[in-house]
């Protein structure tokens, strides 16, 4: 047991995950607003404490956060933001995955001023994805990267073949913003749901690929001239959204009773996009650095993980997340601002070291590498 | 110019377009509470007179209708037996396409007592499909009795391929309520939706049919011991209703405003299906009496007519009842009660008379007859 103290602000299930790593080791603390999620937070590990806060009440971090030597923020994409910044201006090394919109640069001069570590983006996708770009930045002029994901149920069933773990809402706004990828260097944007195609991934086997909008800050970071993410999904799922989508069900139009016709869709698509209790998702992914005379493949494939009751989602989320929180609390990652992954990976013990904490918690990132004529 | 009186209950689509061909030769007014539609009755023929009635004020049928010597309702489903059932009480002849769902044939007594004659389902489907069962039925032994419907845009966009010249809501009926077929006599009943096919409809091409609840009274009337009706629609429509169906989104579940899914669902594919001003439909129909020896086949396919702005729905069903109501007035056929159109039909006279006139108006149905070995 270490004595150190960490601070997690939301304990959904991400953070429930994580919470049970960390608390193995650490000194464990999670608030959040909902007494049923601190409740479950609590169910696997008694020796979590658990404090109910409403996390919109910035002004109090400093005194909430002021005996914890690290802090994860894993909160709503909409109270992202301001929830960094109340934590780096109480003066507390971060690693935050609550994917908010804001530019997270624009804290970097606080993080120094402050003299905190802040990283960033640091879970599944974005986060290994910019981990894999990062450390192969530095191994070899990459000419292309690409990466495909998919978060998906294991037992998928029509019409829609999905599950989500979060609210329809999230999932139809990565539908239906455009997506930005890099070509020759230029940032080059792309339709919703665009560059649709049939790709085999093992062990699922056919799965359909589309354009998302998930490079992030590696539009910016990273000095490669071609980069994209493409979203997977079962086969009927992109045909039937795209459908609902030309007939105008997840448009800002208006019924009589003035709810949107987005808001009437998603609702009635939340309980059929949502995971039973206990209900098995899988994780896959594909992460690929070329150039013309070497391609890098690095694929992982994770199961919900039974014995835990843990989701994929947030085995392979949280862990990454809670690996850099080690990073961190060891010292191993010492310099003060704010760090998008790909700058972490850019240091070769810390890619290595999440790696191996990955493979130890049996997330298994397995590296291909082929000398290309 | 013939000077007998007819009155027309409802000024929709098909009521207008019945409107302006009965005034060519009779002396015709038009009853309805939308102005608008009143309107556009007028605005075709200004000798139509139009009268601002709410016909749901059953009580003053025997005033409002009393100098008319025939009667078309044309209104509401949900209104429509009570609305024939007044018409019936003021003693005047009718002709009816309101196509509601209660049984007509509980009126019959009534109509004889008021020495009354009553057509009823008299427009294309059900109508046509009725007189054409019924003629056959006095020249062949009918084993099998099929007929296959299908009202389109004429230029179908994705992702429905489809336009409704009425609510969704009752469209939606149609793909939700089990399908009574005769099958050897018996009546046998089908889940909505079954018996999906691609089959081959010239000038269109290939459409999908599928089950449907068309027979209506020919399940009681006629003895033949095969019968089924299968509607029409472009590829790709019956997919997609069927996959929103899987997701509930036709459901009586209710949102958290307490609006059904089915409700909001309808609500939003109320301008997705509308037609727009102009826009051209096309009606495609057939209908096959067969035994082991003779196979007789009935075709018919039908245009938006673009002259006088007249929907092919309109014509083909509006022609229909008013061709029957011709029947009624030159005392062709003068039987007291209430008749479904197999029983007219059952008169070679009337149903070649009905035959003839839609064909005049260029509702061209085509006959084939085979032998088979």
């Amino acid at each position: 047991m270490d004595n150190q103290r960490i601070g997690i602000l939301g304990s959904g299930m991400v953070s429930r995950t994580m919470a049970n790593d960390l608390a193995k080791k650490f000194n464990v603390t999670v608030f959040d607003i909902n007494e049923h999620n601190l409740a479950l937070a609590k169910e696997k590990d008694a020796t979590i404490t658990t404090i109910k806060a409403d996390l919109s009440n910035y002004n109090n971090y400093s005194t909430w956060l002021a005996d914890f030597d690290l802090v994860i923020t894993a909160v709503p994409g909409f109270m992202g933001y301001k929830t960094l910044e109340a934590v780096i201006n109480a003066g507390k090394n971060v690693a935050d995955i609550s994917f908010f919109e804001e530019d997270v640069m624009m804290l970097n001069d606080l993080a120094k001023q402050k003299q905190v570590t802040v990283i960033t983006d640091i879970g599944v996708a974005p986060g290994m994805s910019n981990l894999i770009a990062g450390y192969y930045s530095t191994q070899m002029s990459i000419e292309n990267f690409e990466f495909y994901v998919g978060g998906l149920p294991k037992n998928p069933q029509p019409p829609f073949y999905y599950k989500a773990p979060f609210s329809p809402i999230d999932v139809i706004e990565e539908y239906t913003r455009p997506a930005r990828f890099k070509e020759n260097g230029t940032i080059v944007t792309y339709p919703p749901l665009s560059g649709r195609r049939q790709m085999e991934f093992s062990p699922l086997g056919t799965l359909e690929a589309f354009n998302t909008d998930g490079l992030r800050s590696l539009l910016y970071t990273l000095n490669i001239p071609n980069m994209k993410e493409q979203t997977l999904r079962y086969n009927g799922h992109i045909e039937l959204v795209s459908q609902l989508i030309n007939a105008g069900f997840l448009s800002d139009k208006k019924l009589s009773s003035g709810i949107t016709y987005n808001q009437v869709t998603c609702e009635m698509l939340f309980n059929n996009w949502q995971y039973q209790p206990n209900e098995p998702d899988v994780t896959i992914m594909q992460v690929i650095c070329s150039n013309a005379s070497k391609k890098v493949v690095y694929s992982m494939y994770d199961e919900f993980d039974e014995t835990n009751g843990q989701s994929s989602m947030s085995r392979t989320t949280g862990f990454t997340c809670t690996a850099a929180a080690n990073l961190i609390l060891s010292n191993q990652f010492q310099k003060k601002g704010v760090f998008p992954p790909e700058l972490l990976g850019q240091n070769h013990d810390c890619f290595e070291f999440i790696i191996d904490y990955l493979s130890q918690r049996n997330v298994n990132w397995i590296k291909e590498e082929y000398a290309l004529s």
